[in-house]
């Protein structure tokens, strides 16, 4: 911690304030500026709140945080190394990471019945996804909206995959449904409305499944690592960052402002694998194929994309997801991206465990 | 639902599009313009998703909402009419509300031990505060971060309850909590970090105890107010709307911006009375008193602020609190404002039950 | 300037830093902490770009700056002190400042005819403004919108001020335009759009009439003040600040969000005086009323507001402007806050020059 | 234009509202509700403001716009065709449009002297770019800062145009300096902070050399197409529109955040063509190759891209410039992507004329 005395603090209470850090077995180490006194904070401030600290007295001007918040996220924590999280499906593991190739998550928004999402894992299937996706528990905006099917629907996960062996990605609203959905779930997905729940994210840390946590709408980058901490501080490692769009002040033609300049910017702070939904991103399917292109040539671990057998007729999210024809096709043209960058997959897809 | 056609929109499309509505159980009522054709839908359209009605054609342009998606907490639900909510607490009953003098709210961020909790509850007493406010849990950014005493937190709230007779006011992070927490608060509190935690909204919707629902950091007011249907359509209509400041692109001097403009807003919008918490809206207590000030005088019906004996030695939120000598002054400030709109309580305080 | 080196950064890098910096005329003082070291940079740094010094090493994580960019605008460049724009009307000299009454502007959006623009100068005198607002080139939107009746307005603003004897707020959008506007204006306001038009600022700023400078739609707090100090540095001492509502995420009940907080943070920071507008920062008449309120008891310097006599008939604005009766209404209104916080003017408005 | 009135508005305000719209020639069809009435306004509405109509009775509820504001810069106006803008260089015309293989800018953010201009121009040159950028004039935040070189940086830009043959893109900040600018650029480029500079955009629309339009910093997408159609309406159809980040909630990693989903909005909204400005974008010359890749892989027409022969010590936006030899290697991993979607140019990288 720096902290960034007024002009004209009194030297009696830089002193004393010296004396005070060090009760806090601090060290303080003082820079005599042109016009301001700094003192520089040694020792463990880690966990220190730079606002706590610019309370000890009225004569401190601000604290700036020199440590970054989190640790475990961090890319320094594993000696600038990637992790890789490795996820067992019934058609083998898959791995998720920068030294893989990219990894494709499809299907619809919410499962409707067991026709529709054995139909679309099979077709997404078909078109190279390893993962289907699908909402058992859906937040909704407004309570008298469609909430998904619940436990029912996770039975219908179950029947997609024992019919076409792609893991199961779904998320988890409430801690209570924890121990059905990890029933069912290859990969238990944390929403973005509940980013910030951390009541849900330390009982989700704290069991084995591999975990996709979303970006909350206006979580900043920091906030959503130190999400991301409450996950592997739980004791669970396995987590996949998803960016899905971020709140700003332009919402006029697509639903959110995909932000994927996160790529790079997590590939320097973080180990974890990144996924990218240009789904919600956008809220409209014709804008994405282009984001998804976008998302792979830039780096991305992973896609999450909405595909329903027919979105007209979808009761949540349809403007969003592709026909199965478009995917495929998207698939064909992520595949001219993903073979020059180095990153589609080689037959096969799934990695020996 | 008003539906606007892309120009050159064949008149079969529209025809088809019609019948389509039709089976819908929508009457179409279609306006010729000058460039484009319109159609109103008119029907029950109130829970109907605009993205959803837009993918029926590839011709359709946009379509707008003409309903409100929140009807329990509209204005025109109470035919105009402000709620008022009415909170029992062991000093009588508390209204809070458009025609009622103006709530204070006041206590530290998190209750720390049985000394501070109980000196700081009557110091905000003899100030003219009705509420202690104080968190036995603590939804903090950082897993290493002080959480709050949780449970035995709780039981210093109810000795501070019977030291002075307040109404307290606590958070509810976890649904498995709520019977502990509604046994002691009087109105129970859902965070700005769950605003859009639906499960937890149905669950605390379902019982009795009034509650304080604080604007999500990024909501919209829209969202907000559909936040608060949740709970009224879970069956309580005891919501208090608690604007706690927002995020923008600039948090460098204030923590958040605090949104006083949503006091009108509000008030032509929905029936609910609203809290203003400029504690956590700035983030800075420097700043508190002004903004508190520029509260009552815009009309809001209620103040949450943090009051601290020791600021300095917080476990949380230190820098956001006023001290109780500051608290008391304030107070005073307030109560001339108070007076010259006629907000400000006569004695004795409370209403009769 | 403070130099955060990255983990693990060599001896011999920061010693080659430490030259480099040496030759800028820079001293360093280096701490060393746990895990990191931080170089303390002493001498001129006021100018210096933070991101040009991070680039002077792959070892540097981040440099934070801890002088403020700003000099001339700041408190401490007064030593505290306020400091008071006065300025001279034919009913005398008007001042704005911390330490003096509320002062009002008021007047249409834009000015339509001599006859609209003279009867709402005597309407907001009689109700108490000092200064009459009224665009003669409006800066909008739409190309095909109505762009103001330029250099003819002007000569109507002098006839109203003939009439009257208020001050005139005028905006200016052209530095082409500056001559003609100083004519008839007392006081020049920059609108939100031009805030970042620096040619236009070093330009105004070399002139001696009076300026208001509105914030920009989203500038920070520190780039407003340093768009100030382009004013102050190019020999311009006379600048009010107004806050016009900001840009956020939400603009659905309101046209922008009206930044009150921006009163107590620009009180510590600047020695300026502080105006708001409300009919700008929620473009709807009816929220006009309440922000007023509250500005004044947040502790506002002075107002602007919008008044047209028949607002359903503006040529622009008209949504955001109050009638006469209902400026002569607010006016009353606001002197009982104004009385009761001590910044109403007795009579006479007037300080002697 | 659709009007919505309230619930309850009575049949006879609603007869004197048609009657008034109808004295300004629009014609109203009205839809009957379950619980509102809805006014569909036929005729010359497209430069009608919506909150103007809604002023005209208190029964309105909202106005919802059906025409989109801009018309020249709409898709529609080409009847769905993209338009190209074709830039006779001395190397030959080169072509922007989606038709076209991708155009790439370069250059130093500011022209510090020949030497580094000429080398910079030649090293991208070599890579393959077909335009030199560098500004003369420079918005910088701090009136303290170097502001550019002014008119001697443009005799410098003259000469690299000369020794390699490359067309030139600089900034135009102040309409007095449109002349002595337009000798040298054979682009003119409007920065982000003068995007709302309404009279520099009818200054400069005036004129004949194509430009390059920044979006503002937090313009929405269509407030930018109203800014082109500024341009387009002073008869210059030959306009750019160039994304450069916008500003959002979290600036800490990156100093905006580059907004790459509007190449898909733009066009599907607009036949002008799309430049990318990752540099601006990101601010870290560590992001913009990711971002640039994905630019291309999302449909960029073109790139413009910061390359300083030394960007330690360049005189601004160091940070975010690419060194010439970054710039090759960047420049061959973009095409890569180029060939695989058919942008790349083939030899020669010019159209005849």
């Amino acid at each position: 911690m720096i902290v960034v005395m007024k002009i004209g603090a009194p030297e009696a209470e830089i002193t004393r304030l010296t004396e005070e850090f060090s009760s806090w077995n601090l060290n303080s180490e003082k820079i005599v500026g042109k016009h301001k006194v700094v003192i520089g904070l040694v020792g463990d401030t880690v966990d220190m709140d730079p606002l706590q600290i610019q309370e000890s007295s009225p004569w401190i001007e601000q604290v700036l945080r020199v440590e970054k918040p989190y640790k475990r996220t961090s890319r320094e924590y594993r000696h600038g190394e990637a992790s890789e999280v490795i996820v067992p499906t019934p058609n083998g593991a898959v791995a998720f990471g920068e030294h893989h190739p990219l990894v494709v998550v499809a299907g619809p928004c919410s499962v409707e019945n067991e026709a529709m999402i054995v139909e679309t894992a099979r077709r997404v299937k078909a078109a190279g996804a390893q993962f289907l996706r699908g909402g058992a528990f859906k937040p909704r905006t407004s309570p008298y909206a469609f909430q998904g099917h619940g436990e029912s629907a996770l039975g219908l996960l179950a029947a997609a995959r024992e019919a076409t062996g792609l893991g199961i990605i779904t998320e988890l609203m409430d801690a209570a449904d924890l121990e059905i959905v990890g029933e069912v779930a290859d990969v238990i997905q944390i929403g973005a409305r509940n980013m910030h729940n951390f009541s849900l994210l330390k009982k989700v840390g704290a069991q084995d499944k591999p975990i996709v946590l979303k970006r909350g709408m206006s979580a900043t980058i920091e906030e959503w690592l130190m999400a991301a901490e409450y996950l592997l501080a739980a004791g669970n490692p396995n987590v996949i960052l998803c960016e899905r769009g971020i709140r700003t002040f332009d919402n006029k033609y697509a639903r959110n402002t995909l932000d994927l300049s996160v790529i790079p910017v997590l590939r320097s702070l973080t180990h974890l694998p990144i996924m990218i939904d240009p789904s919600h991103g956008t809220g409209r399917s014709e804008y994405v194929p282009s984001m998804a292109m976008a998302a792979i040539a830039a780096g991305t671990d992973s896609l999450m994309i909405e595909v329903h057998p027919n979105p007209k007729k979808a009761l949540s999210d349809g403007p969003q997801s592709l026909t199965p024809e478009r995917f495929d096709r998207l698939m064909q043209e992520l595949s001219v991206i993903g073979k020059a960058t180095g990153r589609w997959f080689a037959e096969p897809a799934t990695v020996g465990v």
